[in-house]
């Protein structure tokens, strides 16, 4: 069960108020990278999750989510409410605030409404943990980008928070994927893989015929291959 | 500019067509976990990626990756149009092949249309990176799930395939991130972090107070907090 | 800020595991008159009300539809977790868990994202009351054609209390409506209405002519109206 | 079957046409408060009620909501096209209409497509009324918001009518509602409520321990009760 | 204005309700080439439309299928009102219409909401005529395929008249196009092609090396290139 | 399988970047008449099409227009990474590239992600190619917008040559879809028309009782009706 406590993580104070700039801040409440995404990816997942102290972990960072996304739906509440007439009139005029209303909504910055498609989840603890190091930094280069425009610091402190737990997540998650050694180790459940596995294929090419190289395609990790057609009839079936 | 060649990147060989599998392969073709979002979600970061190397990698497997959207649309044309006639009739009437016609479809196995939502991607390459793991282990999953149900040893074959080049792709970003020292490091671009990250807060709670630890919430790397209000009194302003 | 707690609001436990049931109690997980709209809808629209008996009342019942939210995710995985591997084997096939992974997802019963679109808020508080009866009548509909095809007294003692909560919060809703004198009166705002309010147009017509009436189109509330046209040119301009 | 004339309902006449304020306009024919939606809703709906009368109120609403639809349509096609070439080379660049074409779309403001997921119906006549009085509330609000940018008088004139219908519309299934008594009484259906439902739990709590009170979380209506899982334990079995 | 009358356009008379075939019937209520689809592009298109005469056939056409819409809801009701206890028992398990109640929903056969983007509309007379032949297109292969399902005589016999109404539409748009002389000359509106207009480009080719040829790709109306970047080098600068 | 070359398929230069017109080029890269709407649509329509000589074509122009959203992509890439920090300072406040980083995305001009709601196609060739003529126009008539707002010649000169590969790529499938003589023969398929199949509906009536008329519902084509009812009781049942 849930508990909700009248008072935010941390405090919210927004002194300059910008309803263009809570435009903007939408992305984290109803956004792909928001932390309504982040909070439900790891509710969610901490049903399927067998391990209990992953399973802990979990249910600890979905609910600070949940804190956060309070936290972003107070900066925009302040940002839209506590604007003095004409920057409101001004800015109602250009913003989704005008006919949605004034606070936050379940929308992203371009007014697309939230839609679980944002969430990547299925059981595998690999997998599930991958997925949430990506949303972890999503979201922090979402907030590195609004803090750019950040108008006051308030705001800045708020946004720079909320960016510092993403880092504190994704550290996390990482530890927990090395603990199950699949941090560096690509595969995971059942899967018998066939003689392809070190192969890569080069198949986009530069007009020269030369082929930028990195620790990624080269030897001895990966056998570099122009044609995947070619290699296949020297080596017979795959298997 | 791309080029097509009338030859899949390997043999693609159904002996036993079966209509209600090939709805379950649309989620491969046209779902969240398909070819087609890894293609795409490749495709679009090779324009954001400024490091020529990294640039060529995604274009590499970008290109593989619509080869394997073929594949995986030649497996569900052979399981729908090589299919016995009772076979087919019997079938069709629960798939949704009986109104949207035979061969693949840009949707899911639950008949949901793709949405460029389930792309993660927006420039900065360790983001971009992270991104595509995850999108590799959903893959992964998905082809493990399939070949629980595969009916014969040439979908089995192929599936293993597509599976085995997850797996590569998968060590290939991971080798490219461990390159950029982004694979066990959180922290990218700008953002200077507050005191708290290297917190652990305790929000959900055992009924006997007792809670789960693992490295990921444990000294040195991690502080327990059972309470952020409690921790900040303490520290007073964050910063 | 929210805190959770390790322990469902009501108990959960599932006798007959049945995985074709689990496809149907998503309605309520991640469908359109689910618990995770319930809960959201109101918890964006505390952030808009300024009455704060009313945004409180907000706060306790979307916290309490969180903890729903979590029951019904309880639900799902026990009817999913527990089933024996023959129901297992025969049900996965049939339903989205085989390739979905077991456990709760937010997609309804035909396997459908769940999306910000469901939920209707803007900020008036008589309108957002009103959407939340609506709401509640939504849920309360899901939850009886549930009960309907429940497989076992767990699962009927879990759903019938979900059922009545919604009932509860209804009454409260109306309540709270009644307050404002909201309930049966429709208009609030600014708007100023013209000459029509009371007019009722016969604009769906029976072939014989007659019309059926009730109190909703009869005198003295309503002006009962074939021909909005003819109307208009006996009243001049509306106004 | 259904019947065009070539006549609004009402005249519609702009003086100043406004291609940004157009796009706002919008929200009414292509939105989730839009007329669009509202006509739809009740129309589906008519197919479900067993009760000829109300079935009949349904049709005649619905169809006046298609003229409505075509006068939002009017307006649109008005404030774009008549604009004079300055003014409309202006708009066009920060509309969509610069992309989109001249005229109405079914988009809202912010440019999404319309979707049924804004529908709420299900059978049930208490539900589907609730349902009907909750749009209608939010297309008054989006109307009086709309009102606040009017350009001119002729377009004040048309969204009065519009909003002064929606107050009518609600009154009329408020009436209806009421003919059922379930305008004040929140159960209806199959459902045995168990001995919760007049409990009302406090899970939102302030940092005093206070909490605001109102008659819907007083007795002798409501019992006050702060944690359930306590409740639960003194009553024994629910049920 | 719209004027609805309470009798089909053609009787609708179920024999042998069979509610998994009103699962099917959704596709021409809610889904993608259904009559809703129809209806509103036409409608919309109607707006945008300069000529008189086509305007008026747009809005002839646009009321027909809101008729043809009720036709398909009339279907799916007697479809599933109507059925035995038994069918309605064993149908509404496997059918969506045990959660979403009895009779039509817009919502496709695979329980997808209705969704704007299947509208193609902007304004050109030419290109709209295109969309419209399209839509009318994907319409008639539905109602074939759904033809090859249907359960009695007055499904078969309503089914056909809708399928034969969107032949006569087709031929009515095509009149309209050639009458434009749009029906078989591709270019519209300001472009100035440039001098590719011509060319047929071969970029997928067989592993021999042979391409099949037809009228489209071959002497004299189109020019047939083997590679883009070739062509442009003999040709110098493009214009 | 596809092969990509680092060349496009005509050179992309621009000279004078602007942020705000990257913003509308989105719509022609996950826009619904964009490159990756057509690209996709006549590749899943390959392997429907059982003709090999359309298949092949259907081959070449899917694997050209992945070469033209390449080409839109660098437009887009151009225009945002290019341009000098002012311009980038400004525009960006105001665009989607502040948050979601420079370069293309799959979303449309007003930031919704692109859909596979947008690509029409079910196997009939037919009815497959009727779509691909109506993509191509809804292609064109967005090249023409944007053509009005290109702020330089480079960009102007690839938008130009986009625009004439439309042309010319519906040349080709009204070519092939005369070569099946269905360009301007509605039906296809087993329908039996019943005997509405020559009549034209009057049913949106002009005031005055006139009707506008073309060769499209006019003698010796067709048969105008007023009203469906009456025809059908003079003749009889249809059939």
């Amino acid at each position: 069960m849930f508990i909700h406590k009248k008072e935010p993580l941390q405090p919210v104070e927004v002194k300059s108020p910008d309803p263009a700039f809570a435009q903007k801040l939408l992305e984290q409440f109803g956004g792909a990278t928001g932390e309504l995404t982040a909070s439900l990816q790891y509710f969610v997942q901490s049903f399927h999750m067998e391990d209990p102290a992953i399973k802990d972990m979990l249910q600890d960072i979905a609910t600070e989510e949940m804190g956060h996304l309070e936290m972003v739906g107070m900066l925009i509440e302040q940002h839209t409410k506590r604007a003095s007439a004409n920057i409101q009139d001004a800015a109602y005029k250009s913003t989704l605030f005008s006919l949605r209303g004034k606070g936050p909504h379940f929308l992203n910055s371009e007014g697309d409404a939230w839609t679980a498609d944002y969430i990547n989840e299925g059981g595998n603890p690999a997998r599930d943990l991958r997925a949430n190091i990506a949303a972890e930094a999503g979201a922090l280069q979402t907030y590195e980008s609004l803090l750019a425009y950040s108008p006051d610091e308030g705001t800045t402190r708020t946004l720079r928070h909320l960016g510092t737990r993403e880092v504190a997540h994704t550290q996390m998650f990482m530890t927990a994927l090395q603990s199950m050694h699949k941090l560096d180790d690509a595969i995971f459940g059942d899967l018998k893989p066939d003689d392809t596995v070190n192969v890569y294929y080069n198949l986009s090419t530069s007009l020269d015929g030369s082929s930028k190289r990195g620790p990624w395609n080269s030897e001895p990790a990966f056998k570099f291959v122009q044609d995947p057609a070619q290699q296949k009839k020297k080596k017979g079936s795959i298997g």
